[in-house]
């Protein structure tokens, strides 16, 4: 199966992170990979978001065309010495398509390079909309159990409460699936207060954007649905203006007066 | 305290990440917040990375002024009406500068526009690096005791580890903290196998970048410092081709070879 190359030379398959919506959330490098590419495969709703990015270039989009088909075909173009880049929204590296990629490589054998270029994930860009909350230790939980069994979720949900993580949930809820979310409140009110901030950002830095900021108490008042993440504050976590900030300090160290004389560390000295 | 504006309008403080550190990994938006201001705050070490965005800007920059000085510095002048942008590494919600920024505005009753420019994270740009090690469940934990209890921390460690998160470690190590690796990898042992992929990203996209792919057993032989970012793979996670790639499924449900009627279900719709 390997090593289809038509003389082309090794071919390369870059995959790309378009950020959560907003093509000023793109980065350079994700340009720059574009622009480099003579194909470009996509899902056809994220390729719309740049079309800037797609001139002169062959484009393989699809409505309907599954993610596992549209690595493989990817991967059978890169395979053969095309310069190739498959858009994935958001980060591809998180839940996203990254790792779909590589499995189908390493499973069928095919032989080109493969670079990832990060993106700005729901993660980073809902935080970002609602504040603060990510300030300190978090735990990423997908609530889908299309692929996981459910007890593996719950038993996470189960540790990340009970050890005070800021909790960031993906997939919480889709037509079919809307107990799960309900369940997930439940096992996070068993380890922390009602009044602990909750933030729903739907489709964030898109046109149909919502940010809500709520309760666990009452968190299932809002809608939350297939465009949603939502952040769970740690018992440390309160609302200010209208944003949910996490402390990153547990033992009030530091003095955030004007004063000019603070002593502090530089313990977050990356992002 | 509040309200000092001078007349000038109502201020706005940005909150820019810059990414983990080559410029191509900054967004537009960001670009777009530091044209907007008229005056950068940043550490000089940052603030070096981005020559082309300071011109014709009013710069505060220092090599020793602390993070503290420079959220009350950059809220003052906002407070004053000031458009003002904030620089911080990485993606400034995680572990970063939007954090001490709010904590801070709401302890002296700034008043002004804050908003959040997202970037990509530590996280983000060293998973791209190692492959597609986050594809599954992730937490993210600093190692840092500075400003957090280690008897928080180490329940955390425990916690993740027991419910078999992707592990992504933040301040693994400095010139003072040397033991709190190791026994977090202790820690990993008692729950996860010995030859669990684990991957050292140092200076990630810098000059001075640094990749390394080894093992639980072994992680502890290699380098690891201030600029480090660790990630430990779940139970799932295997090394292929100098690539950690955690497989996005527990239960080998879908199809991965080229036959073209595979049925996949999109729960990764976002990165």
């Amino acid at each position: 199966m390997a090593k289809h190359n038509n003389g082309a030379g090794r071919g390369t398959l870059y995959v790309v992170g378009t950020g959560p919506g907003a093509l000023e959330h793109m980065t350079a490098a994700a340009i720059r990979a574009l622009d480099d590419s003579e194909i470009i495969v996509g899902y056809k709703a994220y390729l719309d978001l740049i079309p800037g990015c797609l001139e002169g270039k062959k484009i393989v989009a699809s409505q309907m065309m599954k993610e596992v088909d549209r690595c493989i075909k990817s991967l059978e173009l890169a395979d053969e010495g095309r310069k190739v880049a498959l858009v994935s929204g958001g980060d591809p590296g998180i839940y996203a398509m990254a790792g779909l990629v590589f499995e189908i490589a390493r499973e069928n054998d095919f032989d080109c390079d493969i670079e990832v270029i990060p993106g700005i994930a729901a993660v980073n860009g809902c935080a970002a909309l609602l504040g603060a909350p990510l300030m300190h230790d978090f735990a990423v939980i997908s609530l889908s159990d299309l692929l996981t069994p459910w007890e593996v979720i719950e038993k996470r949900l189960q540790a990340a409460a009970g050890a005070d993580f800021v909790l960031a949930i993906y997939n919480p809820k889709s037509k079919r699936r809307t107990e799960q979310i309900v369940r997930a409140r439940e096992i996070l009110l068993d380890h922390r207060d009602p009044g602990t901030p909750v933030g729903i950002v739907t489709a964030a830095t898109r046109e149909n954007e919502s940010i809500v900021l709520t309760t666990l108490k009452n968190m299932l008042d809002f809608e939350i649905g297939m465009q949603s993440t939502v952040i769970v504050g740690n018992s440390q976590t309160y609302a200010w203006n209208g944003k949910m900030i996490t402390p990153r300090g547990y033992i009030g160290k530091y003095d955030l007066g004007t004063s000019k004389n603070q002593e502090f560390c530089s313990s977050a000295r990356r992002g």
